[in-house]
């Protein structure tokens, strides 16, 4: 693909973290960087201008939410998602698989990506979950997946041949293979089958594509089981893919994902990129780049800025506290983001008092800020041989 | 006052119509204009960036919402209003007594500035409205009023003199004497009084003012009785206020609006300028410059728009209408604002249907783009003597 090429610049010494450089027909990624969320094909709340100003290289839209509505075939007919919704910049989409898990068994049994709680083997395949079940919208087969719209109850159906067929009429740089996501719940034997599956369908996906002008990316499954991770790492990594993606379930704890990241990535082409996905608190973004990762994209500094908790060099705080109704000191001192540059604390506890939607705006260029601008910092970091140092400094003040 | 000043610079030959100049301490603005309305301190959903992008030379804020949240005294610890807000420009505050009407007869009877419902007189000084009642939050009484904050149920009190400390305090280039609004359903008698009380609060307004760095402007009431309008436009205009602001209710009809105007502008001193409170969709703008308004303030547009209604020079559109899903143009052809540069309908339509704050964000800007752009037009073709052919021109294409 001669739009795509990732380069790297520089080798941390005594970690798997690197510096590099992505480039891609609407322009290039440093690496390591955040990709910022925009699911519907709009960042909640910004505009395309404010998500360059924050930092932002690449933005991420949702294959399975954009299928739905408005429709790829829309998208299609406006020229694209760059041109719909005014970006210019690098798009990555997602391949509707993660939402199997998070329409399907994560709405069954109220797990995340990292499950907490203690699993006991049940006979449907997976786990039995002490949270109260809903009814799954999602059921899968070799050939692919049939599902329940959320919007209106319709049926449909996405195969690896339909999420490449919509990921091209979406038109992004970057687009992911079709996977089936396991649960952090899922047993061994049942991991096992999606594992085969998902990998059938890495085939069926690379088989399917049309454009030429689109980077594809497949992703390893496994669970957290330590064969069956490797086996797909190494089963991925021999796919003539141009970058891959660490998917699915990622254990039980933070410990756990890390677990998994250092089975998976040394065993992948280690000069083709490698994504994270749906993982990205600021202590995650270290542990991830140390173990090789290229690339993160999260809802969580957004969603948590909705919620009124800010990111900051000394860790989180939540900005409607009341002992900020009189606080003149911006959010993060010596920060550069729009926010901390034009307001104070005080201004930001009371817009989210006063329910006004400037409130979740400001306080989502803070965080998205913070984090890109964090990004910045461990590229730097790694290229001057000071990554270790830098995470060292950044994470005892951050957990402080 | 050394630091506000109002010039007339064209007069229109065939109406009161006018061009003018006004000074403020932070900054001039030209009449006739619109004032944008930011509530809380909070343009909403828009930065202090876009609030001058789209052409806004003043904002309002409003007085009675920032005495309950977050507080006065907070805002004039903050360094004011300003400052608070980030927003550099000239700033206006209403005096508090519009809340009066809002939270008192306006929530007990369902009725807005301007009564659409017939009157009948009832023996509790005003007149039977068939909605449903609520229970008035505020008791008026000669000195000032009481009511309960709507945050906490405590008991508050405005007078003219805390009115005045109030906005001294939030610190507005343009403050307004704090009045009685009465409600289309009041009847004489009781307009009467309410109006005698309203005189002799403005003057005890212009006595208790300490800072010499805020204009003043006196508010004509009398409700939508000739007589009570004439004595209040006379007895306004005689005292030392800089401007004034016609406010109260303006009757059943626009055409009793226009009446009310048609009875009050002229007995004002023409060397000062005069507001028209709460009153802003585009065919009002022009009835009002017409009778010698200068400045108009309304939630109106960005109400609209956050519920995906558009102006344009056609009419309003419903931008959520299902034949705008895949619809290329933008809201406006030739608009200059920043939606309709960057986005088209169908994205409009998608961000609405999707529920993205970013809608409403988009939506406003065009809207408060389309009123402030129109005041533009407005004022050029009163200074190139083409204000009746602009009007009719303009009113021709937008009501079809």
């Amino acid at each position: 693909m001669s739009n795509f090429s990732f380069k790297i610049i520089k080798r941390d010494k005594s970690s798997l973290a690197r510096a590099g450089e992505l480039k891609t027909p609407h322009g290039k990624i440093e690496t390591p960087n955040f990709v910022t969320v925009g699911t519907q094909a709009a960042i909640k709340g910004l505009t395309p201008n404010e998500v360059k100003d924050v930092g932002a290289q690449i933005v991420l839209a949702n294959t399975y939410h954009l299928f739905l509505r408005p429709g790829d075939k829309i998208i299609k007919k406006m020229g694209g998602l760059h041109k719909f919704m005014s970006w210019n910049g690098p798009i990555m989409t997602d391949s509707g698989g993660f939402q199997i898990f998070s329409l399907g068994f994560s709405l069954e049994h109220g797990v995340g990506k990292i499950a907490n709680i203690f699993p006991q083997e049940i006979n449907c395949g997976h786990r039995k979950s002490t949270k109260n079940k809903k009814t799954s919208l999602v059921k899968i087969d070799n050939d692919g997946v049939s599902f329940k719209s959320h919007l209106d109850g319709s049926i449909k159906r996405l195969t690896p041949e339909k999420s490449i067929e919509i990921q091209e009429n979406l038109g992004a740089d970057i687009i992911l293979a079709f996977d089936e996501c396991t649960s952090p719940l899922a047993t061994k034997n049942y991991t096992k089958i999606a594992l085969r599956r998902t990998h059938n369908w890495a085939i069926r996906f690379l088989k399917a594509k049309k454009r030429k002008d689109q980077a594809l990316f497949g992703i390893v499954q496994g669970g957290e089981y330590e064969d069956l991770r490797k086996e797909s790492a190494n089963f991925i990594s021999s796919l003539p893919f141009e970058g891959f993606a660490v998917g699915g379930s990622l254990g039980k704890s933070k410990k756990d994902m890390h677990k998994v990241l250092e089975w998976t990535v040394p065993l992948l082409d280690q000069n083709r990129p490698c994504h994270l996905l749906g993982i990205g608190e600021p202590e995650d973004l270290f542990e991830g780049v140390e173990r090789g990762i290229d690339m993160f994209d999260c809802v969580i500094p957004t969603r948590l800025a909705r919620n009124g908790t800010l990111l900051t060099a000394r860790g989180k705080i939540n900005i409607t506290n009341k002992k900020f109704i009189d606080d003149k000191k911006p959010v993060e001192e010596n920060c550069d983001c729009y926010t901390c540059r034009n307001f104070n604390k005080a201004y930001l506890n009371h817009l989210f008092k006063a329910n006004e939607i400037l409130a979740a705006r400001l306080a989502s260029i803070h965080n998205l800020y913070f984090v890109l601008n964090l990004m910045k910092e461990i590229r730097k970091s790694i290229k001057n041989n000071q990554f270790y140092n830098f995470k060292k400094s950044f994470l005892r003040k951050y957990k402080k």
